[in-house]
């Protein structure tokens, strides 16, 4: 296990990815007040809106008012989603208190893309391109490639290793046109298809293509191998996660209901604490986040660990 | 990952497991039920019952009329707990229908013998050896070594691997007094402090003494880590688990309380067979009598797997 990377860097996703599925309504003020308990939690990166599709995505038609309210903590870069250059418009007013950077999305499953773009893959490529030039027009960078359904997706099956270093090739291809170099690669199981061993195909695929690739791991624990797979990821030297406070979450768009969302902030940081790997994340402020989030959406959680607790108090009640 | 095996064995637990801890009452019909639903999986052994003090558990009180209920399927070996001759004598009645086999109990936490046995460790030892004369005296073959708190324990704190090493030796020890051989040797995360790091720990330990140890691993899913600890024994090779369908049960002496129980089958069979490890376990039928358990028990119980299903559904509806 020579490959655990010494240290990992969370981007808690929880009221983003949260906030878009939860059936709610969730006042903006409830909103307002988990993004203030995850500032308080040690994480450097908060996705902390996404400005996406009213009609789709009714759950964060309260964007705006949500980045006005939260307060903003040095060091923390906050930032937020969005799919088109309407959304990037409406997030730049928000410029002095976002962390404004967009991001190229492709998918490794051209049934992903057409069932929820209605595009093809040379079609989602033309996107992008002009989704770039919106970006390059108006001063606002593009960091990140994220590629959807990277190891498997309920419309097309099994997605092979190769689908995905295509995407990514796609993606170099139009970052190169645009003179763009991504800050990380994101790498995400849209659909919960991910196990240790496709981490690890996909993984070994990629990196003998770019041996230096800043992969990022972006998992959903919806059958329960979440973080199973994000071990794998951290056996193999990944060293960036998103992940969500609680295990909030989950994709819309996936043809799943009632199946949890992405892998929980606390058994990501439990594990990774336990075994040496520092987050710089405070796990009992994080579970206190946990716990308003379940008192926001009225249910409980996935997460296991938010209801165990910390390993960290046993252990000192025994010392 | 090349020390993946082939196949693995599971014994399914979830009947003992979630019955010594669910609130109830449950009813003796409705044991049967789930013991007769898990017959129909593809189980060759499952635990069923067990026979232990009426007033410690009361959810077992019931334990004779739920093994005179249920129907042996041929080919399954249906096993029963115990840790006294009393309880032995009880399961020894139904010595045509049950595989009647003794265990020696040994734990890697002094601690945590003390606080529930009020034993120390010679004490413990002491005990075994009786245990093990009681069953020569009745016939009973004891085939199996467990060492509870084997990755830390919520009263001692840590539990290094070489307190695991030390509580296997002395098992060889008792063992080779009586003349006995193991089939399995059970190392058992009572508490939930595995992860993989400790797993591999653990089993590098054991492995420098005794090479080929027939490890059994039982994991406990507490803090949401038990998939990840299962798959790190998959690849060091491990090949016999416990496991319980829906991630029935938990530890009843373990201080915890709210915190999931074991792994649930569901989600180490879906690992497996998505790995290309073969289990011999009907998915579809496990996850019926996994909603089965939730019906009976009348909540939501922590199996992901569970609620999102297998991914060949998926994989069959894409094709």
């Amino acid at each position: 296990m020579t490959d655990l990377p010494k240290s990992i860097e969370i981007v808690e996703e929880g009221p983003r990815e949260g906030f878009q599925i939860e059936k709610g309504p969730i006042s903006t003020a409830d909103k307002v007040a988990l993004i203030d308990a995850l500032s308080l939690c040690g994480f450097r990166a908060i996705q902390a809106a996404s400005f996406v599709s009213l009609k789709h995505v009714p759950g964060w038609a309260d964007a705006e008012a949500v980045v006005a309210g939260f307060t903003a903590k040095p060091g923390i870069a906050y930032s937020a989603l969005w799919f088109n250059a309407a959304g990037m418009q409406r997030a730049r007013v928000f410029e002095n208190k976002l962390t404004l950077e967009g991001a190229i999305s492709l998918t490794a499953s051209e049934a992903f893309t057409r069932k929820n773009l209605n595009r093809d893959r040379p079609g989602q490529i033309a996107a992008m391109r002009e989704h770039v030039a919106a970006h390059k027009a108006a001063g606002v960078p593009v960091t990140r490639l994220t590629v959807m359904a990277a190891f498997g997706c309920n419309y097309q099956g099994d997605v092979p290793p190769s689908a995905v270093v295509e995407a990514v090739a796609d993606g170099f291809t139009i970052a190169n046109e645009a003179g763009l170099a991504f800050e990380k690669v994101s790498i995400a199981d849209s659909m919960g298809w991910a196990t240790p061993q496709r981490i690890s195909r996909v993984i070994g695929a990629l990196r003998e293509t770019w041996p230096e690739l800043p992969i990022s791991l972006h998992l959903h624990d919806t059958r329960g191998l979440g973080i199973a797979s994000a071990y794998e990821g951290l056996r193999l030297g990944v060293r960036y996660f998103d992940a969500a406070v609680a295990g909030l979450g989950g994709c819309p768009f996936a043809g799943h209901s009632g199946a949890p969302g992405n892998i929980a902030t606390e058994e990501l940081v439990l594990m990774c604490e336990e075994m040496g790997i520092a987050t710089g994340i405070d796990l009992d402020a994080l579970m206190e986040a946990g716990r308003l989030a379940e008192r926001i959406v009225g249910r409980q959680l996935p997460s296991a660990a938010l209801r165990s607790g910390t390993i960290d108090t046993f252990r000192k009640r025994a010392a």
